[in-house]
């Protein structure tokens, strides 16, 4: 409550079109609300569906402090469940990928169905009411073989991505993907620089000279064309090959496909392709990249040969953690299809230089000369839609309201 | 005050039989309370007689943040200070063992006498008053060679430990013991998590296989007997042998012999005594082990052949630090006797199977989704005795009464 | 204003003459106060003319959490800003020395005049005010070769240090020096412990042995001669040559010369000159020391040889940075005319048996049974000044005041 009128006294004194005032970034009570509230308003994207193959198959992962598990059923749905035991909280699945017939507690061998149902509870007593004490559920959803959640009491709209996003992710084929490697990475700044820097390409032709070959530094909000017979001619042959282009957004998303440098086809350090097998194989896999978003913490790109996924959570007021995730075709051999250092050269290069920005950023933020500055209306319309979002549900918290942004 | 009106309303949240709520296990205010008011409440099993063995020896450690140093003074008598310097308050003595005929602060050479009094301090004006300056003492009482120290103003009653928990003791020889081993954790959880880990076995035959072997790990609160011939001939013969083996318990502490698995006469990897000097010779040794507790953050088992000591000491809301200390005979001599090896290996095995399970425990804990679950009352009656005994005790703090605990 | 209430609280509870309450050395809370307002209140040393020789030559360094550029600009004055962007608040410049005709942000490129005018950014709107985005200019004067630097919106008077320190640095030809080494401590204790230790000499005789040998380190105050005829002499003698002893002091600084031991003629282990090439030739070297202070953070040493420079910087409640810096003169060569090795020897071992004294000072300081003790007003004075001086500025800010402090 007293981080309420904290909340509320800030978002009075910011500015539109400005950077956020300092105590956004820097302020324990601040992030402790942006950790309890904001971070279970809206869909995360957590996964692919590929990373649960078959039924038991488990995938464990921390949202802010809150350990989470994705669990694929024997009816091969797929849900999602609050990582902690019902008898004394014991985080029941350890971080990362499992399986199992059943969710065995590692402290008590309390034992829950896969649908979160406790089934077994040693030594209690014959009042216990096992029906009391299930897994509590998060909402789950999937789309083009991605897997979407959220831990509000009452989840956004998810229908809207998959009616508009949900054919753009189904030409990427990533139900047919696996994922080829996974680096984490931590940086010590607030998860809004992290998503700042994520939604910008401002700073790209020069911090980013590897990425800068294939991806184009400057271009504006989704990709726009405008009238460039290159752009044109590529929004026409994708629409034609049946990979729809976009742009389509909503309250908490993107999704776009737009054309890499000319010559370009996958985002590597070469711009060739880094997998043979490729996920796309229509028009040669010449098909640029789609790149979609969750507002509050991730992007993606899907080219023709694999999948970059960019996750951030927070994990302190300074400090955030990057998960990268690199997919393949699954049938694509290691060795022989692809070598796990070409593909993920470019991207971890990438995420290592705004590493290092993001930390840049967090200390000049942190100073008592620190004033919010104005963002450019060209190169950051992302980033001003991101803390709008931001801020609008923040105030909406604050409010007790729920007004859509729109 | 804020930590007052917090913690009061937390208590009122909290259901008896069930796991606290969250704000207990994880946030900041709540842990300053813990440190400030309840660890200054209670008595805490610090140390042992024979780690003092000469005037002057003594035996500094932290208690939260609190840096304490117990003495032997001239007059033999064992006394408890505040470790920190009068002047400008340094810790005066180092943590660990340590000796010599006065207390020297090691910044400006203030010079303490064994009890406490100042006796010098250079280039302070002749007004200057000693008397003003002495160390602040705290409450240290012994008993069976254990000695035990209480932060408190006004100290709870020791008498009923003493007289009904003394014999016990007593009986166990610990005056002349020695510690041949110190093993020190950090375990990234709550003290409390430590402490309800420490006092049910509802997880030691899954969690504990080694431990397994000598330990009953299915036994209910105080080892009770039922009707079980073999537990009942082995009291019998405890008795006989002179051996006295409770239980007795009062506000914060518990005491029981009890006999290990058949065949069993140690708590050592097969069962079998790990010092070839017995500090009990009764029975060839055959006695099974007493356990003891401070309520607190200690337990500790003698069997015929060593003491095994376990106390925990928060050091932040989820960083506990678990010291453990083997005694053996005063006696036995290290390589021909004993290997140090040998002599931890269970119990180190066993408290490192623990911290893992503890910060499990903290991670599901810190959970958004985390709810208080129902205790086991057969398996976890002394983990809801401590979450009970901790409950009173704030609740005491934050009424400013001083109600006993039964 | 939370924080006022409980500064202004702890500062009823002070009494003169004695150490400070527990909280103002380990309460976050105040400690936020301090970097906020105390910090912000006072001049810094910064460093040193020479160490920006030429137009475009920068020093960035961080105050509390708070990052500063120094810049010579072309036109040869030295300025002072926050180094934080005024687009998105990056951390302009790197901690330490560079160089460069305009300060280029690492992260969108927006470029700064050496006077901090925004001359260019790039993809900005035609309606973009550049001249509402230059850099926060902070208070920068110098004096004798040193730089000081103020971040408050209105500095305290500079023109008493000016006026009379100013001719006794003069004297110690600084401009003319450079900084030969450079040693960073990371102490786990307040900065006002710190400083307390900085501010007496009453531990050294046993905690400083090598200090010991050439410093006078049972002196009081300034360094007063008294009827010592060695003292007096020393006093006329420099009176002769054209040094100033002092001591002068004022609201926030000190300066006074004094002989070393007898026979010493630098602060090296033996006494010896470290450096050839001396900074002040007259009497052959024989000057002694002139040791200035700022207040809050700093003390310096001027022999012939060389300027030892200590600064302190907190950058947590119980975690401080030390800043040492040794300079010699500009024409000296390193390997002919000293060694480093032998130039910071002395002082580098001071230095840590320093931080371990403030380290064992800070853990029992933390105790729940510190209590103030009362200073030697012979051994402390300087001491009982630095914490009646922060006492004052903390009463200043709290009641909104501006007394001056006397
Ligand atoms: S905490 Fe899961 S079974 Fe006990
Ligand atoms: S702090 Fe102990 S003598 Fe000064
Ligand atoms: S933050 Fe400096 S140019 Fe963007
Ligand atoms: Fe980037
Ligand atoms: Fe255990
Ligand atoms: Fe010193």
């Amino acid at each position: 409550m007293v981080a309420f009128a904290k909340v509320a006294a800030l978002l009075d004194q910011r500015r539109t079109g400005y950077s956020l005032p300092q105590a956004f970034y820097n302020d324990p009570e601040v992030f402790a609300f942006d950790l309890e509230h904001i971070f279970r308003r809206t869909w995360l994207l957590v996964g692919f569906e590929c990373e649960l193959p078959t039924p038991g198959a488990r995938l464990a992962l921390t949202v802010g402090k809150s350990p989470i598990v994705i669990v694929r059923g024997r009816d091969d749905v797929i849900r999602g469940f609050h990582n902690s035991c019902r008898h004394r909280g014991a985080e029941l699945c350890a971080e990362g990928h499992g399986k199992g017939s059943r969710i065995v507690c590692p402290y008590h061998q309390w034992t829950f169905d896969l649908d979160g149902r406790l089934i077994h509870a040693g030594r209690m007593p014959a009042d216990f009411d096992k029906a009391q004490h299930g897994l509590g559920a998060i909402h789950v959803e999937t789309a083009g073989g991605c897997i979407y959640a959220c831990l509000a009491e009452e989840a956004p709209d998810f229908e809207a991505f998959r009616r508009e996003a949900g054919p753009m992710l189904e030409a990427c084929n990533i139900k047919n993907a696996k994922v080829a490697a996974t680096v984490t990475l931590v940086e010590k700044g607030n998860w809004k620089l992290v998503m700042e820097n994520a939604r910008e390409c401002y700073h790209c032709a020069i911090g980013h000279p590897e990425l800068a070959v294939t991806f184009p530094v400057l271009t504006k909000r989704h990709f726009e064309a405008g009238d460039d017979p290159r752009l044109l001619a590529f929004n026409a042959r994708m629409e034609a090959a049946g990979l729809p282009i976009g742009p389509a957004e909503g309250e908490w998303w993107q999704a776009a496909r737009f054309p890499l440098n000319a010559g370009m086809t996958s985002m590597t350090m070469d711009g060739e392709p880094a997998v043979k097998k490729l996920l796309i194989e229509k028009e040669g896999g010449d098909v640029g990249s789609l790149r979609w978003t969750s507002e509050i913490h991730s992007f993606a790109h899907a080219t023709a040969d694999m999948v970059f996924y960019f996750s951030s959570m927070p994990t302190d007021v300074n400090e955030t953690v990057v998960t990268g995730k690199w997919l393949v075709h699954k049938d694509a051999v290691e060795g022989q299809d692809y070598a796990v250092d070409q593909l993920i050269e470019l991207w971890d290069i990438t995420n290592r230089q705004d590493r290092d920005l993001v930390e840049t950023n967090q200390r000049g933020v942190n100073s008592v000369g620190y004033k919010p500055g104005r963002y450019s209306d060209e190169a950051e319309s992302l980033v001003q839609r991101f803390v709008d979002w931001y801020c609008h549900e923040a105030r909406n918290v604050v409010t007790g309201e729920n007004r859509p942004f729109v």
